[in-house]
């Protein structure tokens, strides 16, 4: 990993928005789906998309076409971890393809549950940025291929939920003041009734480790673009307003002392699992962001975040390791990133 | 508090053994105990013992003689942690005294259930220095005073169980690996049948907090001053054998996070209770002890557990607390001491 990935700058509202993504989903007419392809149309679509992508010959500065059966298990689950590609492509290796932006901001996935899976990342809160992005990507794709595309219906996809505009926008919002005052169940049950969904980004179960909530469009039929953004964005802006007024009710003393033991034991233990590194990071991170802590920035948070996934350890050591041994390296990961 | 204290400096075997502890217990002949003595008689054996100890000029220089009325109850609470008086000498304010030398090794209580309790501290194991320390004390008193005295029972004392030497010799171990594989118990059972007794030195019930444990001969009639100490230094070898061993069988992995998550905690912690502290440096001292925290010296957490009682926290704010504001006081204390 070199320095200049999307997760190391600080976006817009990033006290309580970690990033946006937003994701198209594109099918090309003539052609099966995915599920439903030869070995030979898969390479017909990777050599469509990657051509199309690459017609511009400056392309080639930002984007890499990356084939899954030249990358080790360890680089995928890193890749995984990242949100690069989803934990279904991750086992699609014959034959399947991505192609990825430098900065890691953009991610093509070919074949994956659709042809085409266009994703832009962006730290912060970016709806507007990080849509025009895609569109930009997705109107190049379009003058080259011809789109499945139906006019009462829109883009066609393999899933009905995402038939019409194809389109996910999601925000990743860090919620632990609403998380501790228990505001979360009523939040989801509120955004239900107007076309979104929120839920825990990483954990099992109904309790997001780390606090952090992916709130996302669930509607892209009948409904456009514009719409299912300005509809998020409205819902985000009433739930970081929510957040932050928590925040400022929680007992500064406690929260205080939370933070900074979060921080100490992040800073000298030597040993971590990933779940408890999770919970000590988003303390460590509502510190940052409330001011309590001013030696750390939200984006060495994110690194961290990024760095510490068992993919990303074991990526950083260059082979496969046992859980033990794989939370000590986490352990000295950690502690080399915050003794900067 | 100075610099120059007792507890500032190593003593021997500091791995295992925190500090050494004499003291003698004496009565003068001819006044009732103190349990029966008149006001008139108090001030006399003040004033007796006064006399004796500053009889010779340069004693000024060494000792302080201390009025318990002149003292605040912050202080006296303070001095109770540090072992200079008994939590029963610290009700006892009219007309009581003691007198202290500078550092603190020495204290002695007049009219506490003896007339005169002469106490000896050292760091580390030094139970021949202690006690000859002690000892010069004692004699200069005896040659200024009529000790009451038996030829058959020896010195006389108010509670039977000091009969005769008056001596009572112990040693504050460190114990935390014997306490980790449930040994102490055994010890204890062991250290009992040979006169002597072990029981733990900080918190209430069987376990010892800060697996700190007082090591002391239970016999004082019958048997010389010489030997009650040799049986006590043959039974405290063995035992410091007995953890070394201990220690060296811990998994050292499991050590080393615990031992830096404890220091960790310690130093960044906003608000932090004294049994939680206590729990914390023992690990912390386990950790210096064995080699593997290397930044700071075991006369740093003897200096921290003199520094954090509650007594010596609102010592150190001029002023009674409320347990929160305390515990808010003791984390700044500690992070203070080790941030330097």
């Amino acid at each position: 990993m070199t320095d200049n990935k999307w997760y190391l700058s600080t976006g817009n509202e990033a006290d309580t928005v970690i990033s946006t993504r937003i994701r198209l989903a594109r099918n090309i007419a003539g052609i099966p789906f995915p599920s439903r392809m030869s070995a030979q149309q898969l390479s017909e679509v990777n050599r469509l998309v990657k051509n199309a992508i690459f017609s511009d010959p400056s392309a080639k500065d930002e984007y890499t076409y990356v084939e899954m059966d030249s990358l080790n298990s360890v680089t995928v689950a890193a890749m995984v971890e990242r949100h690069l590609i989803s934990p279904e492509f991750a086992r699609m290796t014959d034959g399947h393809a991505l192609i990825l932006s430098k900065d890691e901001s953009v991610s093509i996935m070919i074949c994956e549950e659709d042809h085409i899976r266009i994703q832009v990342m962006c730290a912060g809160l970016d709806l507007k940025g990080a849509y025009e992005r895609a569109d930009k990507i997705d109107q190049l794709l379009g003058s080259h291929i011809n789109f499945a595309f139906n006019e009462r219906l829109g883009y066609l996809t393999e899933c009905p939920t995402n038939l019409g505009t194809g389109l996910r926008a999601s925000l990743m919002l860090h919620l632990p003041a609403l998380e501790a005052c228990n505001a979360i169940d009523r939040l989801s049950a509120t955004v239900d009734k107007i076309g979104l969904t929120i839920r825990g980004t990483y954990g099992e179960g109904s309790k997001a480790l780390a606090s952090m909530y992916q709130l996302s469009n669930q509607v892209t039929l009948g409904i456009s673009e514009q719409t299912a953004i300005d509809n998020l964005a409205a819902i985000a802006m009433q739930t970081m307003s929510q957040e932050r007024a928590a925040r400022e009710s929680l007992d500064r003393d406690t929260l205080d002392d939370a933070v900074y033991r979060s921080l100490g034991l992040l800073k000298y233990a030597r040993s971590m699992s990933g779940s408890e590194f999770m919970e000590l990071i988003s303390k460590v991170r509502l510190g940052i962001a409330t001011g309590l802590i001013k030696e750390y920035s939200l984006a060495t948070v994110m690194q961290l975040i990024i760095e510490c996934g068992a993919g990303a350890v074991q990526e950083a050591a260059r082979r496969e390791m046992e859980p033990m041994e794989r939370d000590r390296k986490r352990a000295e990961i950690i502690r080399t990133r915050l003794a900067s």
